[in-house]
């Protein structure tokens, strides 16, 4: 939940490491530092707590810091609260080796008291000082040698950057289970978490594999395997525009996302649609293999797994196959019913969540094929995945998704239908319907999108209202999950969504006057037994907001107190239409309420630890 | 969502109808009424906005209702808000037919925009009172021949009671898909929501069935199908003790319940393991059939849902077999995929909620089995399953449910093993310690309650904190569900529960300095985990209250504020022990609040609407 930045070069690091930090932010942001070599001044640290621009303060307060090579870390607390002396990168006792870390050192608590026991002191509480301090107690001279000894001791995940004192033209990288990159340029190497930080640099890169090593200087790049004999890797050319990754004159990255919404699913349906024929590159499901499915395993966090959601009463809907939507976190552990007839549909913007990807490799090495709905491309998990279908939603920047969300969808909904007619559960002329319904998409969500204004009228009545519920039934249900998840996520608001038959058994208890309910009611064939729960918070004194598809505005208008439409639609389109609204509403509330829209406290834009 | 009582008989009947609305009080209670016969006085009718004393204090207020035969209604609003003139019994506009009703008229609009086009004037805003007036309006001197009439009109869920002025020596009653039982006495004759209505005067009884339309008078019975046609009823011997639906010394019956689970879980257990093995009497489920199965699926609501979640995770362990736990409000509509492969556990306390007794019927007519899990002898549920086992819990009268989920959650645990037994999928010392273990649970329930005093302090130290996280992993998590669900429904705080590893995509966001977080860690494998995120929530600010198992209380109370801690035990009791502990916070919590515990707003305790 952590970014790091290295640079071995000839020009000035400490600059280069403070833009790769600022673009590494959304990864975590609640401390940060960097370390520079310099042959006068030795290894120099200077780390805060606080935003990146803190830290760029401090550097320039000190009349910068010279040397062309050094680390930088922007840090997301796990082990030990955000504080200038938890922050990153940590140094051994003797000052000679610095390290940035990203993940969590398991067994940090046992090596920490074995090394208090032979006389280390200790200043930080965090797990990754044990690793500078190990590598201080096994280093004689050789630093390649005493990491692949700290990398035998050390569990769990990390990403690293070494440096040290006594081979100062050098860094050392290592991963496992946590991502890292190397970049390639012309006298010069990077290493960071992400490309976003290195791109404005260079577009060769390349990704290091769970138990890899690396050494850059300024003109060689070396790999190893654990063992340390030389690994040749791939190098990949990475083309987004910087310029993509910019907020193009938008308040908030989010808003930005949200109105690029038609364009990334455009993006993402259109190659994959061609003469009314739904053309999935590189994916291989037969009707044979499809026929003979068990189940299919929906596998995901947070939004994500709303999309799975959604994504179960589609696939169910269309294939007439058992769909189990799981939380990667739960599904890794509970010994997961899994064979050679199920297929895993994984899910992940990032393709680098900690979670997602170990319940991958539990689904794998129980049998499944795997296929994954994934963000970004050379990801680790695209990479371990059998196939893999790539979202075309370019870079997002902001915490909470939203353009992804919407293009994950589309991707179902592709999976769905392709499916469908593989194994010819779905009529022709339903198909054609279907597929044609989901071409116009990108123009019904411009549609929507117009409602900006009212929208944001509607989150100046309401935004002070202390706690939310969403109810809806089945897709509208889904829907409602992520609408409650965007407004917690940036608003701090306590909300919760519910299945609408499912409130009166209990939490209906909350709802007293002036309680906001916002209720989801598009589903067309469920209409009237949703509103038969919104009038029942209404006669306890509930405020409903009220959001339906063009059609049902009347009857839905006469019971709650403002009303939101969709455009009608082809049902399956519903998730995709209806949590546009639910996107602006959790913005706007939000920024009435004066909250850090794009980098919400506490979270990290990609959770790369467990 | 309400409860009727009805009497024919020679005494008084306003106190017998005032006695078994306090009893049905549970079932909704925000406003109540009676209408009584009397030859001088005609068709009278009392009814409040209120608690039943309100309703009892204004008949004495009104000196009394003389008459032998009437109706009374306590209500839990659906359609309208609670008011006086939408309290029931309803009349028709000539005064002369009074109807209670419970349930849901789902075309209520259009009947009562055609009474209106004849110059039919209403006085309320409920569903009940078009039931009045259209008997009004197909009456010409036959009452039994306009209710045939009414009931081919209306559609939705009922159990309705009728008194007419011109044959006053009648009640007639009728339902559909709401319960409704008849009691038997010497000149006398009861209709009721429940039997615990009815058993202070009889404990003969008959359950009406779907469609079948009653006449009672103080020496007659006469039960007709939907065409009139006389039907056979079979009769009913009711053994509960009255006492047993009494308080018996305690502040509230949700306290007694919580100290009768040790009591309930033995009754329950104990006569289904014989020479260690587990019976199931009534219950055939051969290796063969269990092998047979493509899927279990769980179909529940409220608390019964969250013994499901626990439920998945037993069984899938022990039966290798995929379990879907499903919302039965969910389950009806979604076009679910069931087989005569498929076995449906259903689970209820009541045995007659609406929303599972639907499910229950689609999932049969799809072919599925239907084993269910009830507390009711002899309730709709029960009946229309294919085997039945009871929960020998005795009278829950607490809205917020315990003891029912307790021993849910036991028989839960009996039918896993059973099923393992029988399949061969558990070794012999494994099937023989884990029925020992589940012997031991009474014992063990004890241990935990001598708790009671311990977490009364806790909860005096957190009661005030505005908003509650509970998190936990795999069993855990389910009880988490649980306990949220407890604390929201008597307290009023805003909690929700969480698997602990999905928090930080994106609800972690709430966490802020004093937030309290309840970390449940008693499930061994993945204690540490499970601290991960503690720690993670820690270093965010929040208080956190611990839950684990004896001999982690060490690691655990390093982490966290205070620690709570069950005794070791065989990991399938761990939600059955884990979850008193969460009661009793609940309980206690809401104490402090000052409120109305076991009747708490909004709530009803059988939910007969959808």
């Amino acid at each position: 939940m952590c970014g790091i930045v290295g640079f071995a070069g000839k020009e000035e690091a400490a600059p280069i490491l403070l833009d790769g930090l600022r673009r590494l932010e959304y990864r975590g942001y609640d401390s940060a530092g960097v370390a520079v070599y310099h042959p006068e001044r030795g290894l120099q640290v200077i780390k805060t707590k606080g935003r990146i621009q803190a830290l760029a303060d401090q550097v320039e307060a000190a009349g910068g810091m010279p040397g062309s090579i050094g680390l930088g870390h922007t840090r997301w607390a796990t082990h030990g609260e955000p504080s200038d002396v938890n922050s990153h990168p940590h140094m051994s006792q003797n000052g000679r080796i610095a390290v940035v870390h990203n993940g969590i050192i398991e067994n940090y608590a046992e090596i920490k008291e074995f090394l208090q026991s032979t006389g280390v002191h200790f200043v930080s509480q965090t797990d990754t000082e044990v690793v500078a301090q190990l590598l201080e107690y096994y280093y004689d001279g050789n630093i390649l040698d005493a990491v692949t000894k700290v990398l035998h001791r050390i569990q769990g995940a990390y990403a690293l950057g070494i440096l040290c004192a006594d081979c100062p033209d050098r860094l050392i990288a290592a991963r496992k289970d946590s991502p890292l990159i190397l970049g390639f340029g012309e006298g010069f190497h990077l290493m960071a978490s992400d490309v976003t930080a290195v791109i404005r640099h260079t577009r060769e890169v390349c990704y290091l594999d769970d138990g890899e090593i690396a050494e850059l200087t300024p003109d060689h790049c070396w790999v190893y395997d654990a063992y340390l004999r030389p690994v040749e890797k791939k190098h990949h050319q990475v083309d987004w525009e910087i310029s993509a990754a910019e907020k193009g004159g938008y308040e908030h990255f989010m808003l930005k996302e949200i109105l690029e919404q038609p364009k990334a699913v455009r993006d993402t349906i259109s190659p994959r649609i061609q003469n009314g024929e739904v053309v999935l590159d590189g994916v291989e499901l037969d009707a044979d293999y499809l026929h003979g499915l068990d189940k299919i395993y929906v596998i995901a966090c947070g939004s994500s797994y709303h999309v799975g959601v959604a994504a179960k009463y589609i696939l169910e809907k269309l294939l007439r196959k058992p769909v189990e939507v799981a939380l990667a976190s739960e599904f890794r552990y509970c010994d997961p019913i899994v064979s050679s007839r199920t297929l895993a549909l994984v899910i992940s913007q990032s393709g680098e969540t900690i979670d997602t990807l170990a319940a991958l490799r539990e689904a794998r090495r129980r049998g499944a094929r795997v296929l994954s709905v994934v963000n970004v491309v050379g990801s680790t998990i695209a990479r371990e995945s059998d196939e893999v279908l790539y979202t075309w939603a370019g870079p997002e920047i902001a915490v909470a998704t939203t353009k992804a969300y919407s293009t994950q969808l589309a991707l179902v909904d592709l999976i769905a239908l392709y499916a469908a007619r593989q194994m010819g559960t779905i009529p022709e002329a339903e198909y054609a319907a279907a597929v044609a319904a989901l071409e116009g998409l990108p123009e019904l969500l411009e549609k929507v999108l117009e409602q900006r204004e009212q929208i944001q009228y509607l989150a100046s009545l309401y935004f002070n209202h202390p706690s939310v519920f969403f109810i809806g039934r089945n897709l509208d249900y889904a829907v409602g999950l992520e609408g409650s998840l965007k407004l917690k996520e940036i608003s701090y608001l306590h909300s919760e969504a519910y299945a609408a038959g499912e409130l009166k058994h209990g939490t209906i208890s909350l709802i007293e006057n002036g309680t906001l309910v916002v209720a989801l009611a598009g589903y067309a064939p469920l209409f009237e037994k949703t509103m038969s729960n919104v009038v029942e918070v209404k006669s306890r004194g509930a405020d409903v907001l009220g959001l339906t598809m063009e059609g049902f505005e009347k009857p839905m208008s006469e019971a709650v107190n403002h009303t939101l439409t969709v455009p009608a639609a082809h049902p399956m389109l519903l998730p995709s239409l209806e949590v546009v609204p639910m996107q602006l509403f959790a913005y706007y509330v939000a920024l009435m309420h004066g909250c850090d829209i794009d980098k919400p406290r506490n979270l990290a834009k990609s959770v790369t630890v467990e």
